[in-house]
């Protein structure tokens, strides 16, 4: 066993004091998600009183059912495939050991702490509220973001790119967008993401990226080109409001998907940590 | 908005490099858990290849059923009652809106990132591997850990007692300890802990305290010392092994449970992260 | 042990000949329901091949997920309460044991086989195709029917009101007719159900009364009538059509619920039965 | 539209009297079932109370989440396969559309309204309580029952096969058998039953045919002799109990199974109708 070492740097940083940015949503019954995906539902089999324990003591506990890409949560590179191939050229039948997805699973996505950035495109652009309904965010727009705010992803980072398309998350349907298009990148905003070898990258969408009005999820090019071409992870469902509104660009990035053996994906609350000024 | 201040301590701690640990466990079908509680299923309405879009992409997606107290986990302080009261003297069922636990439920629990302090107790006992099945780790066995070790947890920490039990895991039912017994601080260990005024509580077993062989979840006091009069929240079936191996008593302990409106726990996947030497 | 006794009137009308029409609707990944329940999800953990026996067999197998009210259904006693007392002046809490209704549950109905009167209103009234959206069905409609069709439901049978509305199913969302309206009984449609002392009443529609359209399901007089006051199950969702087109008014019927419980429903199949002619 | 045609001898009968035997299993959390399946777990999102209407009317509701191969229910064509083949010689994989069993699902399995025929094994060997863990029912054992009873399955019938092992249930682990292995037919009983072209066959077990102690389920030679070569459906878990001690070797008998489109199996609660005497 080797001696415990002072981690010095990264607990001093700690104890000058921290802020702590959440980017996940609540899950909720009835929150808007996909229809493609089993509906997030929560029910209480026991509740307090149902049982008592000899000493007084009762316990409530919980059964949930949902699929794993509602709500906040990140896309395993198991998720999407293009003409039978995952990822670094796996046909997607090799990937399936018993029926489930051992190769390139949720399971695998390790646990992100790492640099994080956010592209706060509507800022940048003059339209601090958010990008409109359908709105391609192109490569020009994520450069012009990156000038503005002095910030670039680099390898190996978390970019995170906001559209304020998550201000309509509480009003339930419209943030799923199907008949008015949802903004987001398009096929050459994900290459430039993948040019750039983050890790992951996430958005404050359903779908992270661009859809047309009325097209639904029928042709999804980012998806391609960041999870099978790249490798690159995808978070969607992000909450990026408050992260944004406080100006921060930069900061510490914390990702810890559970670790669901041979899924496709999993719910997250990615954070967002900085120091204190 | 304020303007992007640079978050130089952090950063410039996660640029000198960090090493992450997952303390968390993989969740698969039949995998040990309480019988108390849904069982963790998974399984994948749709693979690649069922539906393939117009331009050769296909995507699989997942369901997922369980309760919340499965695997690695954090409990809410609605998970238990004493008396029909929680945590602060609140009436269980005033806890209560529409059938979920508005008060106290999952979705409260603020994600952490705080100072984290391993215990590793059968270390300081000489008996490296773990503690016996239905050992009682005392205040003194926790008291020497701290004095041997030389980190002591303190205000708004949290603390992860190891009893070596999770050398078990893989091998299934002999984890779950029923007619064994299962090592765990009892009361008064819980009392101790409950006096440092830590945040959370976490341990390698999945009842968190010491299970007298033959008992089962009959009566839980630490539950109660912790949750009910301490509002301390408790992690169970944690991975600490390779924490332990490491050395690393002191780290910054990172844990973002999903924020599940109403329930009584979350499934979480907790981190120790520090700097590397 | 009795001797086997020989059950020749009701073997030999089978012999002679039977009919049967399946009065269940299929249930399917996103197929029309009330937004109230958890949804119907479907999925195979295991196809064929994931894992072959020695002696090359292998299995396929499920995990449904699922409300007891979606799609063909029954609704126990346990389902609605009034002024917090159900069925027969029991208080709704005292029903409960350990978080489930021992009493009054979905498991106390007891399988039915008795005669059955399908009242096709519609038909009656000249309109064979169905009633309008929204349109309730009145003690005058009913009496009407009864007069045309010479079958008066009696004490113990079962009656099946059709409105033509189950032509909608396979159309999704028309169906569930949330804004449209929902034809069925009002609360004295109801009423001159109860009067005729039948063990159950089903309809073609999901909610079995009549939605005003956009009135959703905020108010049900018809359920207070028959299951509250009266005792008698509600059936859901059933397909009137064929046994409609059959002209089939009496019959032998047949619902066999899954005995769930403690749950406040069941999906179900019920079945009409004729001799051949 | 055809006119109302007077059912006269099933109806008859049935106002001459009918006395039902319900020959399915509570469905209940715990129950005993197979660990291969889905456990079956039921709770109430809704109680009473949690939410009232206007009128003081108030609603629980249900879900439930299970594999379809847990307590009593039927297994389609669909859940068992021989070298990459399902009954017919459909390639297991052509079933498949878009990920259900389109081919053979449970949805193909039209209701059953036919003859049954109880065998009580046990009963013609002289050992009435019950057959001895892991005895196998010989070809020889069934036509014994038959001779003794005087009832022979013929085409189109429904046979039910009793050892007894039903009186377990209550009992939950020792029921499953696993160690002490489970009576009932073996592969030449199967084929005896497959030689009576009867359309479907349960028994009072878990896995319909016999279990050798601690073989558990490896090889299931009467699931491939009567699901794959013979296309007759599979019926466990059945309560065989009442009827056998009520002496009825012949009777009405009912299945109407859920229509889970694209399933293996459902859960169903078959009946036996005699003629009252």
């Amino acid at each position: 066993m080797s001696p415990s070492r002072a981690p010095a740097p990264l607990l001093a940083a700690l104890s000058d004091g921290v802020e702590v940015f959440d980017l996940g949503r609540q899950y909720a019954v009835g929150m808007p998600q996909s229809p493609n995906h089993p509906a997030y539902w929560h029910a209480l089999p026991r509740r307090h009183g149902d049982m008592v324990r000899s000493d007084g003591g009762s316990a409530a506990n919980d059964i949930i059912s949902m699929g794993t890409h509602v709500g906040t949560h990140i896309d395993a590179l198991s998720h999407v495939s293009h003409d039978g191939k995952l990822h670094g050229g796996l046909d997607a039948e090799d990937a399936l050991t018993g029926g489930r997805y051992e190769q390139l699973g949720a399971h695998t996505i390790a646990p992100m702490v790492c640099r994080g950035v956010l592209l706060d495109v509507p800022a940048a652009l003059g339209t601090p509220n958010g990008c409109e309904a359908g709105y391609e965010i192109t490569r020009a727009d994520l450069e012009a973001t990156v000038e503005k705010q002095g910030t670039r992803p680099e390898e190996g980072d978390v970019v995170l790119v906001r559209s304020g398309w998550g201000r309509l998350f509480a009003e339930g349907a419209p943030y799923v967008g199907g008949a008015s298009g949802v903004p987001g990148v398009g096929e050459d905003g994900a290459r430039w993401i993948a040019e750039h070898k983050v890790r992951a990258a996430g958005a404050d969408t359903i779908a992270f990226e661009r859809l047309a009005p009325g097209a639904g999820h029928a042709v999804l090019p980012a998806h391609r080109v960041l999870l099978v071409e790249s490798g690159i992870y995808i978070i969607e469902a992000m909450d990026l409001e408050e992260l944004a509104e406080a100006g921060h660009h930069e900061f510490l990035f914390m990702l810890s998907p559970l670790a669901l053996y041979g899924a496709t994906g999993s719910p997250a609350r990615p954070l967002a940590v900085v120091s204190r000024g």
